[in-house]
C-alpha cells in the first residue's frame, strides 16, 4: 500500500507493486479463467487461481468465498459482447460471419473456459453457471441468429415460416457437437459447409 | 464355491450365494452402469462399484485393473444394439422412430451412463472412450440416418444431394444441445418439432 505521504525522516517509500481494487481483481479473474480453461472446473483450485495471479489466497477469499462465486464472476466478466447482427447483403453471408464469430468465441480464453465448466458441471452447482450461459451465450446468440434470418426473411431469401428456438438452435448444436464429438476445431470450410449443406437448404425460400 | 462333492459325514453344503464368472461380472458392470449415470466419472469409485454389486474390492480389481478399463467394458457391454432402419412409408415418419429410438437410448441406464462420461472427460481418458463413443453411437447413428435419408431419397421426397456427414449430425446435435443447455428431457412433441421445423424443410426435395 502507497503511503500518502513518508514518515518525517523516512527514506522515500518506492512505490509498491502491491496491486489493488479493480487491477488485482481483473488479474484474480483473468487466472481464474486460465485455469479454467487448461484444467476444467474439477481441476481450479483458489490457491492455483491465487498463484496464478501472483497473490495470496487471502485476496482471492475475501472477495469470492466460493469458487462458483469465483468463476461466476470471471465468467461474466470475461465473455464477449455479441455486438450486432451483421448484414452483408445475404444470408448465406450473414450466417458467415456470425459463425465465425460464435467460433472465434468458443475458442477463446473465455470461451474455452465456459466450455470447460458446461461440459463439467452436471449437478447443483451448474444450477448457477446454466443461469450465466444461457445470459450470455445461448440467448444473444439466438437473438443474432434471429435478426440474419429476419433479414433474409424480408429480402425474400428465407422463407416466411423459418422461425422458432430450434432453427435457431441449429448451428449453435452443430458448433458445440462437432468440436466435442468430433474434437473439431471448427475451421473456416467446416462453417461453410454447415452453412452451404444445413443452414441454406433448411431456410430458403421455395420456388412458387 | 459349490463344491462338488460334500466331505464324506459332513452336512450337505447348502447352495453358496457367492457368484461366478458372467454373473457376477454382469453385476459388476451394471453397478458400474448405475455409479455413472448417478454421480458421473467424477464420483464414481471402484468400491463404489463393489458396493453397487454387492461384492469385494479385490473382485473388481481382479478383472479390471483401473477406472477406466471398467468404464469402458460397462460401457460396451451397456450400450444398446442400434437395431435397423426403420421403413414406415415416409421418410417424416421413419425420422421420428428414429429419433424416439435414440431418445430413449440417451436416457436409459447405458445412455445416461455415456452422456455422463462424454460431458466429464475432457481430458487424455476421453480419447479412450470417443473410441467407444464413435463406435458405439455416433457412427450407427449416422448410419441410421443415412439409410432413412437415401430411403426418402428413392421415394423422391428428399433432395438427391441431401447427402453428407454435417446433415445426419444436425439430430444427434440438436438433441444433445437441447437436453445439455436446455435441460430438454426431449418429449416426443419436441421430437415433432425437430422433424417438422428442421429436418423435413432441410431435406425436402424442390418443386421442379
Amino acid at each position: 500500500m502507497v503511503s500518502s505521504r513518508p514518515a518525517a525522516g523516512a527514506r522515500p517509500q518506492s512505490v509498491s507493486l502491491r496491486r489493488r481494487g479493480p487491477v488485482l481483481e481483473r488479474a484474480i479473474l483473468e487466472a481464474a479463467l486460465e485455469q479454467l480453461s487448461r484444467v476444467g472446473w474439477n481441476g481450479l483450485t483458489m490457491e492455483g487461481v491465487a498463484a496464478g495471479a501472483r497473490t495470496g489466497k487471502a485476496a482471492v477469499y475475501r472477495r469470492w468465498p466460493s469458487k462458483e462465486d469465483l468463476v461466476a464472476d470471471a465468467l461474466q466478466a470475461g465473455l464477449p459482447a455479441v455486438g450486432e447482427a451483421p448484414d452483408r447483403g445475404s444470408v448465406r453471408e450473414d450466417l458467415y460471419e456470425l459463425c465465425r464469430r460464435m467460433r472465434d468465441a468458443m475458442f477463446s480464453l473465455p470461451g474455452a473456459a465456459l466450455r470447460a465448466v458446461v461440459h463439467e458441471c452436471d449437478a447443483p452447482t451448474a444450477e448457477r453457471f446454466h443461469g450465466l450461459i444461457f445470459s450470455g451465450l445461448i440467448e444473444p446468440s439466438n437473438r443474432l441468429f434471429g435478426e440474419v434470418v429476419r433479414q433474409g426473411i424480408r429480402r425474400g431469401e428465407v422463407r416466411s415460416d423459418a422461425i422458432g428456438e430450434l432453427v435457431f438452435d441449429v448451428i449453435p448444436a452443430l458448433m458445440m457437437y462437432r468440436s466435442k464429438m468430433c474434437a473439431s476445431e471448427l475451421p473456416d470450410e467446416e462453417i461453410v459447409e454447415m452453412i452451404d449443406r444445413v443452414m441454406v437448404p433448411l431456410l430458403r425460400s421455395r420456388p412458387v
